[in-house]
């Protein structure tokens, strides 16, 4: 399975009264994540849209582990967890950038996308992305298993 | 059970390319729902924190069901579906504000909020939250049963 | 010379770590007063853009006088200030809402808006928007001057 | 003069219905702009709160020049644009970052901020501030002038 990682740095504005960053932000770094997933797989989200289909969040789950403060640097794993012809299920998992090894788990949860077509109607997932997704998966299985 | 309603118009910034709310703002008008429903209960959430007390979202959940639009009235419908000596878990319900009838639903969900006092350390939900929580159940249902 | 007021609560998002409203929030503020006075003189923003025109801001200002808190409850108060074959200028003045007179000043500014077309093209403002604003304008003098 | 530069990525979230990035996220980006600029000369906000110090936006300017769109990658560049004893003044340049020279402009703007103690009071910039502003202008001089 291919896990995707990149990093963000959290701003002031989405921090809250009470110190920390408002809950809501990390549906917003989730979004990072898929964005980032999907351009590392070679299908751009916004190339996507340009084509006419539009992934719309159906459902999303978090749970929030620790707090994120200002001017941290946050890590966000991306992977897929299901795929079907009409369902694209995200699962991501949020940490703090620590040197020396694996950081703090800030948060993690899932979206599930549906496609939409320029009219807004359910369509199927293209196949190019069900193909990518699983040469991404499988690609990564290869490496870690080694020569 | 009681159910607390209040309304709130979609904001231009709410929206995004899409035409429609951006979904992380759905866990924004529950937050006006839980707001609004601990100050109809007699215990604004404002005063609460004065007093040393917060409530920090632990868990959220959200099912996106149809899109709300720019300058959409809404209705956010709040409960308490759970409380624990720990633990407070709200339920929503999202709707379109339609004249004639309960509206088009939007959205539901729900937030699971935990206790911390001043130092971040989790506390027990304080008494008279709970009996509020529990007279205003009580008092809906004695409504509901009438004469 | 028309000024329309409208109140809005701070939402706990809007906050930051400093304990106040995050500045940037003030220009969302504009905004809802903006889009209250359209509808008022009856001419919704939601409507102007089902017709294919779009109101973009090209210059926004702003100063902040004091601070808003989470739930504080906000008056905003919004009127024309100039109004050009292609530019409409909003002033806005928020304040805190207080029992009993004028609330303390939080912010001033002011944003200008140019028209769009569906392409994106600059077009003049329609005529019907400046006789309203007009209207509204002279109907505020008349009563104003009173019997 | 020194003139910091940074980039950042326009998230979903960011867009609003009109397609392009809502105005009030420059401000935003304006943020994002003196966070670097201060971690750069080597006095990280972050670094200045703890120490008791706050920096509030008293002022903020900005003209919208073009939109930027999802997935844009975008520059800002910031530079002190005066500093008194209680003010600083920071301006900013917000292109699109662009491949072989110049990208188009979006916005520029500045914002005045104010220090603050941990009463709110307003209280006197700090003289290693203002040193290693002078050094960061004086500096780049230095550099340009070259040998």
């Amino acid at each position: 399975m291919y896990v995707h990682e990149t990093r963000t740095r959290v701003r002031y504005v989405e921090t809250d009264q009470m110190g920390v960053v408002y809950h809501a932000n990390y549906l917003v770094y989730f979004e990072i994540g898929r964005t980032e997933y999907m351009r590392e797989i070679g299908l751009p989200y916004s190339t996507v849209e340009k084509e006419g289909l539009f992934f719309a969040v159906s459902e999303a789950q978090c749970s929030f582990r620790a707090s994120a403060r200002y001017d941290d640097v946050i890590v966000v794993r991306t992977h897929v967890q299901e795929l079907t012809l009409v369902r694209l299920t995200f699962a991501y998992d949020v940490r703090k950038d620590e040197a020396g090894g694996e950081g703090k788990r800030l948060a993690d949860g899932s979206t599930v996308l549906v496609c939409l077509n320029r009219d807004g109607k359910p369509t199927r997932i293209p196949d190019v992305l069900a193909r990518r997704i699983a040469e991404a998966d499988a690609g990564k299985k290869r490496h870690e298993e080694g020569p």
